[in-house]
Order: structure tokens, then sequence, then C-alpha cells
């Protein structure tokens, strides 16, 4: 790095720096990013990335009450700028110009918008365990605005007859259904990402991003994910943004005139060996965690390179901007310890300076409790290591669930005992809280295609879904027993949510589209879920869970004398009759309770019955 | 609890004291326990227990210089009397009488030996990682002494033909084989229990202790059990002694004449849970916490309740009595989460206390890694818990080990991936060099059964035991291929080793006595436990491990410019060559190697050939 200083300001340039070469990528579009800023931050420093023909050999200056310019960085590549511009509390709001110079001549203007902040932005609060999510892939819930389906300059345009292709849903679609969702008692959705992924193939899941700034007109503009926020926020649905970090696609802008020679890890497609284990090893092999965390995860995902401060703080200003400008309750982080782990802590760290209350879930895929616990806030590890990250899913819990209700149970730790294993494991975790709880996802088999089609393993899965500590998430169209296995291919498991098309044969979003026992499942999910919005003991209560016997869990969600109670059943063809002895410990406190699924009175709690195959779940009092 | 205070001495009344009562138990044996103690430890007092007749209605003086009764304690049982005796450090060693008063009167007279410590004492070396230890179920190994077979009182005498039957094994068995043992390099044994058993049937395996200071008779005297320590220490082999505080057998002499109403927990059979997460699991009822720590292991293993302060003092000083009796270096606590853990984690600090390095291994039989961890010593467990344990079972290892090398491989987590991933969690123990590692012990089945009485599987799982982080434990017998199925019941696989009776058909003790295939195995791990013997980067080293390609586990063995490498090909019938390329980040520091198994030099390091089903370990130089 070598530091030159030009009128009382450092440039620092990294790398080799050939100030006299120009590149020759053609046809570069001037970007100024990102394009807005706000006044007020912790951090009142923004880092500015320049990006034109040249202007690496330019010195930027800016003339707007209460901005200065604090660094300049140039890199290796010339058409790169990047500019720290201090902004101080009194700043005006206002359009920016920053006007790059030759000696005394202007070469260029480029300019941004400085913003106030909304107004409470930083107290808002994150999702969090009062909540409830659910999980939509945008381009398979519904098509509210067919007219973006096919979008000029966008490589692919909508054929709902390609399972891998683009189906035309969007946030039109969305924004129209949301009254679908909040009915069923869901207080949050979490999109998969809705970034611009201009990809020639297979772009539909939006997961290889080719601009960090921009919504993919085919999902609809900038505006109309704002709008999407504002009318959910209103409606009582928190948002929360899927954001990948790890990769980009290989469509991306910069990948023609890449910045820096090491803004891509390996600089070219060598596939990780996705061996999570070897960040938290401390026996791993140096050359293994390179590779588990630099090679790429598809040879159309370049893999990013965190340990560059420039695209490190590029990203965590990138997300500071989505959550400011759209007004955003939560983020999801895709792959999450796959990038350079300390580069992702102090994303966590600036985020949360920012916004204290906020929440971000990090999708770290690991089966092993004693390997996930890694990666939660304050977990004491042993190197010292700290993520920072507030909520982790609970990977072990989803894989118990696939197993423990299939399975007859009886045995030493098959059936409902695998549930109670794994929160046994509670212990491990920081803020059980904060764990993330969910059936399936979008990269995982339908959950009802897994319980073979059985709704009332469904609905036992609901109950539990819905009781356990932690936040509850929910995949789109589940509650319509929608199906798919995960080992057909991804398209078998994000398949069209039957009547977000226009001329769809059948409308799933109104009961009458629906079949009796879609309507009985939607019914059953409703129920829980409109209860579970307003139980405190369920949000922020204790576990106590007893032993499965005879495959029946009990278990309790308790909190200063509230209590909830949930039996499940998982015998295939017994009735039970619990006897209430054997949680005197807790059930002596109480007298009576409420059935909540059957709105029945209990006048007394001496013992339960409970049909095969099924839950309840009792309020105390 | 009452406090009365006679003659300036409190007498602490625990419970309800009924002084004039006269227990009916018949044929009381005088008892004064421990025997004897010894002037010099940190803790000066020891806390006498005296059994007799109506003893607790006496007043014990004691006029011995140095020493003075500092509090008497009588409990509902009349015929109890606790006298916890401060001994000065230079009072006097020799004879101790007490005299028992009834008023003025001396009613009756105990005595015991106050001893002074041997040299260096308090500074003993326990096992540790530079050991390899030897486990023998000593009914079963080597019959010295057969005139102990049959001893008057006993209740069992020897019987050859019962598979459940005592076979006359005895500690001068094993003093006749101890040089059979120190040959093959191991450095430490540890004898399954050898306390006097006396119960009707099944006492061969001595895990039903009826007296806690007395060796069993057909097992030989105390002073054998010291013989052997001394002599074994001579030969290089250090001694861990097992112990069993959870329970005692139903004949233990006290089950007659209890002291406390609370001695024994629940005061009668009710069987445990055996659920051992219930103790870690912060969701856990206390009800099933209550089941499985109090509940009784069988019916003939009464559960001793280590919450009653007495008891629990008792067998701390018990565990000292015999560490300083027999001087020994180790000891192996049997069923270690099942009692009290506040009352083991006193027991090992008071061990501490007396014995900084002294090493004690606690068998928590617990198969998640998750919850195994909150049983090392300075685990941060976040209740706040710390077992102070030093040395834990790694019982996820023996799973993986199991079931590794059965398998073909080549899966995401088969084969040797299991032995990876399992080590891949040794960031949550404190010190992974007090793990003790083992492929099966007197409670599985026998290792060689299990792998399919595959040599070149057992020779590869004898490699890696040898050069794993932690404590190696090797099972008698293995060595000339014993087997046994764990599912058939204990005596399968807790076999006579032949040679070890006088009359046995073959003596494999003697290499003219084994087969080809038993000697071919007797040298393999000669070879390596004498190798490992020396070899401090396996005693003290990190490990550097590489994720398994082809069946192939790599790893090493490291410390200050000393290294060893470790191959294990567990491809069926495909010879490897492995490039040095991938192990750069170690292999770069050293230029030629040693074959441990055959001797031969590698003059590079460039690439490593490995026959199918094989292990190699390389001196790194």
């Amino acid at each position: 790095m070598l530091k030159i200083k030009v009128n009382s300001l450092w440039i620092l340039l990294a790398l080799t720096v050939t100030l006299n070469t120009v590149n020759a990528a053609s046809k570069i579009k001037d970007r100024l990013e990102p394009p807005s800023w706000w006044i007020g931050f912790k951090n009142p420093v923004v880092q500015l990335m320049a990006y034109s023909e040249n202007i690496g050999l330019l010195r930027p200056e800016i003339d707007h009450p209460g901005l200065s310019i604090q660094k300049i960085t140039a890199v290796k590549n010339p058409n790169y700028l990047f500019i720290d511009v201090l902004i101080d509390d009194n700043a005006a709001p206002g359009t920016v110009e920053i006007e790059f110079k030759d000696g005394k001549r202007t070469k260029k203007t480029m300019s941004f918008e400085l913003l106030q902040r909304r107004e409470g932005s930083a107290c808002r609060e994150g999702f969090n365990s009062s909540d409830a999510i659910y999980l939509i892939m945008p381009d398979r819930f519904a098509n509210g605005n067919p007219s973006n389906d096919d979008v000029p300059g966008m490589l692919e345009k909508a054929d709902r007859d390609a399972p891998y292709g683009r189906h035309g849903g969007d946030l039109e679609g969305i924004i129209q259904h949301l009254d679908y969702i909040v009915d069923m008692g869901f207080t949050a959705i979490w999109l998969n990402p809705v970034l611009e992924n201009n990809m020639p193939e297979s772009s539909y899941h939006g997961y290889a991003t080719t601009d960090y700034y921009k919504i993919d007109p085919r999902f609809g503009s900038n505006e109309d994910y704002k709008k999407l926020v504002e009318i959910a926020n209103k409606k009582g649905l928190k948002v929360i943004k899927d954001m990948i970090f790890n990769h980009c696609g290989s469509n991306h802008w910069w990948m023609n005139d890449l910045p820096t020679d090491d803004w891509i890890n390996y600089g070219h497609f060598i596939r990780s060996n996705y061996r999570l284990s070897t960040i938290s090893d401390p026996n791993a092999s140096k050359a293994d965690l390179k590779l588990a965390t630099e090679g790429w995860f598809d040879s159309s995902m370049p893999d990013l390179n965190l340990r560059n401060e420039l695209l490190r703080n590029y990203l965590i200003q990138n997300s500071i901007w989505w959550i400011e400008y759209a007004g955003l309750q939560g983020i999801r982080q895709d792959t999450y310890p796959y990038p350079d782990k300390y580069a992702m802590a102090e994303w966590n760290k600036r985020i949360n300076l920012e916004y204290p209350n906020f929440n971000i879930v990090g999708e770290a895929w690991i089966g092993d409790p004693s390997k996930l616990c890694y990666w939660q806030k304050d977990f004491p590890n042993a190197d010292g290591f700290n993520s920072h990250l507030k909520t982790i899913m609970d990977f072990p819990l989803m894989d118990a669930m696939h197993k423990a209700f299939n399975e007859k149970g009886g045995g030493w730790m098959d059936g409902l005992m695998r549930l109670y294993n794994v929160l046994a494991d509670d212990h491990l975790y920081p803020d059980v809280n904060n764990m993330l709880v969910f059936p399936e996802n979008h990269d995982v088999g339908r959950i009802f295609t897994i319980l073979n089609n059985d709704i009332r393993k469904l609905k036992m899965a609901t109950a539990f879904v819905a009781t356990v500590r932690g936040i509850p998430q929910w995949y789109y169209g589940t509650e319509i027993l929608m199906s798919g296995n995960g080992y057909e291919g991804h398209a078998n498991i994000r398949q069209d949510f039957p009547g977000g098309w226009p001329g769809d044969s059948t409308n799933a979003f109104t009961p009458a589209g629906r079949t009796n026992q879609q309507n009985e499942m939607v019914n059953y999910l409703t129920k829980i879920l409109n209860f579970r919005k307003y139980s405190k003991p369920i949000h922020h209560g204790k576990t106590l869970h007893f032993i499965p016997e005879n495959n029946v869990y009990v278990y309790f969600r308790y909190l200063d004398g509230e209590a909830v109670m949930v039996i499940l059943n998982n015998s295939e063809d017994e009735k039970r009759t619990i006897s209430g002895d054997r949680f005197a410990e807790i059930l002596n406190r109480y007298s009576k309770g409420k059935d909540i699924l059957s709105g029945q009175t209990l006048d007394t709690l001496d013992s339960f019955d409970i049909e095969a195959k099924s839950a309840r779940i009792i309020e105390l009092n």
C-alpha cells in the first residue's frame, strides 16, 4: 500500500498502481455507489465507489455543507476510485456533487443524494421470537404484474413451462397477497433474493446477484420494493431481506473490469469443498480451510474476497443502505460461514452499531450442534472468535423433524426422542430464543412430502414449530399441502403457488379454491399462529420438557405465572391418556386450562386425552 | 440439624436423633474407617466413621500429640458416630486410640494408624497423554493364586464353566504378567474394580462394592494390591484404580443398618431412566433429572446419595486413602454423571488439592460431543457448572471407529470421514490431550468382532488410537484377537485370557502359544506402542488433519520442529499413491522421513505409497 499526500488528503494506492495505464474495458457505464446516504449514522463516514473510465487518475472534490473527503483510495484498475466522505451530523440534505479534477480542470461530475434518516430508524425492532416468518420465493408466488415478465436488457424472460426458468412472480404479486399471509397469523416475511440476477439461465432463485443496488426489474423497481415494505409494515408484517455476500453472479457488472486482482477468490472457478467444519476445527489444515471458504459455490458464482477491505466495506454499506432505504426489519444472510468469518463479524458489528435492535439470521447449514454453536453471537469459542451473529438456523432441529414424525418411536433415540434430544443441547446456545426453527425451506424437500403426505404429521410438525423456543419460519405453500422432493431438483420444491397467475385453474389463496384438506391445514395453521401471536410464554418463555414416553412428548413454555402445555402423540393408532402427576412440578401452579385448537375449557389438569398422531396446545391458568 | 455443646465440642445431631433407641441390627462388627490416615495433607481434617452398637450415644476422646477432635456428628442410627479429627503437621505417627465414653467411663476403645506420607506423594504424576493404558478385567486375565479361588465367607467361589461366575483371575495373575504388558509398550494399567463384591452371583466384574476399604479376597489382600502397584510402578507401569461412587452392592455391610434415612436414593429400587442429558439440559424436568441421577442402575446396586455430606466425605476420603495407601497414579470413575454432579466436582477438587498432577478419567458415556463437553474441567458451561474432571472418555470417537473402518467411504460423512468429523469437534474440549481414546472397553463389543475379524482393519484402528490426540486405552486380549459380541451379553466380551489358568491348553502370553496371526497383531501393536512411548509430538503435539479423500485420511501430530505423519487407507483393494503437495503447509519443514512400521527411510516426501486397508506412520525429520 503506497500513501501519497495531495492537498492534505491521503491518497492510498493499493497494490501496484499504474496510473497512466488505461483499462480497455468497453462501454463503461458510470456508477457512484451507494447512490444515496444518510446523515446521522454512528459511523459518520461513507465510502463511495466511483466507477468511470480512468476516474482513478482524477482527484475528487466536494463542496457541500458538512461534508469533507477524508480519504481517497485508488486501486490497480484506474476505472475505480474509492472516496471516504465524512458526514457531519449537521450536514445539509440534498444532492451532493462530486467534481473529479485533473489539476484544476473538472473532467467529470457525479452526484449522490444526502438524506435525513426516518424517525426512529436506529431503534427499529428486528424480527424476534414473537414473530412467525413466511418464506416466499418471489418468482414462484404470484405474478401481480405480467408486464414485467419480459424486460428489455434482461437475459431471461418468463417461461412457466421451464422448471428452472423464470415464471413471472413479482413484488406486486406479493403485495396483492399480503392479507392472505397476515390472516394466517404471520408477522414477518422473508423473500428469497430480489436483487438483479441478469444471468442467462436459472436466474429465478435470485442467488446470483448482478447488481447490489438494484431490484431485479422482473420483480419490480427499487421503489416497488420500498412500497412492499411499507405496506407490509402497515399490515403488521416485518420484512427480512435475503442477502448474499459469499458470491455474486458471473454476470455481475464488475466481472468485466475488476477493481483489484484480489476482488474474487482464486480469480477463477475452483469448487469449494463445502466442509464448513474447517472453520471451527482447531485441527483443520489451512489448505482445506482455504478451499472451503475461498472455493466457489458454483461456476456461475464468483466467490467474493471479503478480506479485501474495499469490497467488505462496499457490502457492509450495501446492507445498511437497504435497511435504511427500504425500512427493513431483518436480513437473512446466505451461506453464512463461507465468506471470511472476521469480515462477517465486522458486518454484524457495524449493523448492530447502527441498529442495535435489528436482527440477522445466518444460514449456517450445519447439522451438528457441536459445530453449529460456534456461530452464534457470544458463544465462548476456545479460539476467541465471536461471530456477533444474533440468529442461527436450527438445522439440527429440522433434521430431527424430518425423521421424528415418520418413526415409530419407543427406542432410545428415535421418534419424538429426536426432538427432545436436539432441545437437550440448548445449553450450548447463548440465545435459544434466537434460533430460527423451520420444518423446511427452499433448499430441502417439502415437509409434506417428507411426512408421506400425512396431514396428521404435518399438523404435529406445525404445532411443534409454532410452540418450540425460537423464531418459527414457514415455507410458502405448505399450508396448502404443496409437495416436492428435494432430491429431484430444486424446481420440484419451488413450484408456483396455484392462483398466483392470471388464468390459473384454481386459486388456493381463497377458501373456495382449496380442497377440504387444504382448508383444514390452512385453518389449523391460522388457529395456532393467531394464538401464538399473543402468547408471551411462547415468545420469550423458558422451556420445560419431559422425556418422551410411549410416543408422547410433553413440554411446557412458561414465564412468570403464564404457561402453555404442548402434547404430541406420535403413536400410529393409539389414543392416549396422560396423567398430570408426572408434570406436577409445573402443573401444581395451575388449576385449569384452555385447549387452543378445540376451544374447549379444561376444568382439571389431572389427566389429558390425546388422539393418535395429533397435537394439543393448552393454555394454563 | 440440632447442635448441642458438650465439653466445648459441638455435637451435631442430624435428623431426628433418638439417642435412647437401640437399633436391633444383629451381629454388628465394629469398624473405624478409614483404618489409617496420614500427616501432612492440605486438608488436615479426617472424618472417622465409627460403627458399633450404640456408639452414637458415647462421647469420643483422643489423647495423642498433635491430634484434636474438631466435631462430632451423631445421626439417626445410634450405631454410627462421625468424628472429625484435626491432624497437626507435627503430629506423631503411630497408633491413635479413641476412647468412647459414657460420662467418665470408657465403654469402648477403637484405634487407627497415623502415618507419614511417602516422599513426593503429593507431586505424583498421574497418567497422561504420554501413556498407553492396558485395561484388565482381573477375574478374567490370569489366575496366579488358585488358593484364593474359594474364600470362606465369600458367597461365590470360582467356576470357570459359568459365563457369569467367577473364574479365579486375581492380582497375583496380573503381577505374573506385567512383563507381557510392559513389553508391548504399555505404560499404565487400569483394572476393573477389585474391591470386595460379596454378592451371591455375577460378582466377577466388581461393580457391586460391598466394602470400600477391602480388596476382594478372591483377588488378593490389600497388601497384595499395594504390592502390585509397587511392582508395576517399578516396571514403568502406572496404575489406575476403578472406583464406583454411584452405587454399592446390595450386600454392602451398611445396607443392613443404614446410618441415615437418606444414605440411599429413594431408599429402595427404582430404576434410573439413564437419560444423562437431563443433567446438562437447561430444559430438563426436575422429575426426569431426579430419576436419572437418583434412580438405581440395577436392583442389586443401591444408589448412593452423595448429597449427604457424611457419605460424600466418606467416599472422598476413601479415594484419597487408596491413592496414598497403594500409591496410585490414577482413578477411573464409573458412571461418572450419575451421582450428584456438585458432589463429584467437590471430589475432583479435593483430590486435585492433595495431588495436583494426579489424573482421573470419568466414564461419561455420552455419544454427542455437544453433551459430552459439559463434563470436562473448565468447559464454559452456560449454567456455571465446572465438573473439575480432567479426563473424559471419547465415546463419540469410539462410535466413529466402530463404523469408519467397516464402511466403503466416499460419501459426505461415511468411512474415515467419521473420524475426521469427530476430531473436528475438538474446539469444544478444554483439554483434548485429556481425552481417553479407545476402540472398545469391557462394556461394548470386542473391536475385532466389530471389524468383522479383519486384522487389517484392526491394525488401522490400532495405528489410529495410538497416534490420535489423547490417552490411548487398549482392552486386554485384543492383541491376540479375542472376539465377542456385546449384544450376546457381557460374558461374551470378558472371556478368559488363554494361558492365564494353570492347565490352559494354549498360552497366548508367549509367542509360541499364539497363532501366526496373533503374533502378527502383538508385534504390530508392540512396534507402534514402543515408538509412541518416546514420541513427543504424539504425547503433547497438536493435530493437523486433512479432509479424507478417496478413502485415505492423512493427519499429522506436531510440536516444535518434530512431526509424525499418519496415513490411513481404508479402500478395499486399492493401493494408493498420495502426493505430498497437498500437505505442503507442514511437509515444507521436513525433507526426510522414517517409516515406523517398516523401518524404511524415506529420502523424499514428494509422494507416499500406501497399501489398501493399511496404515503408515512416518516420523518426519
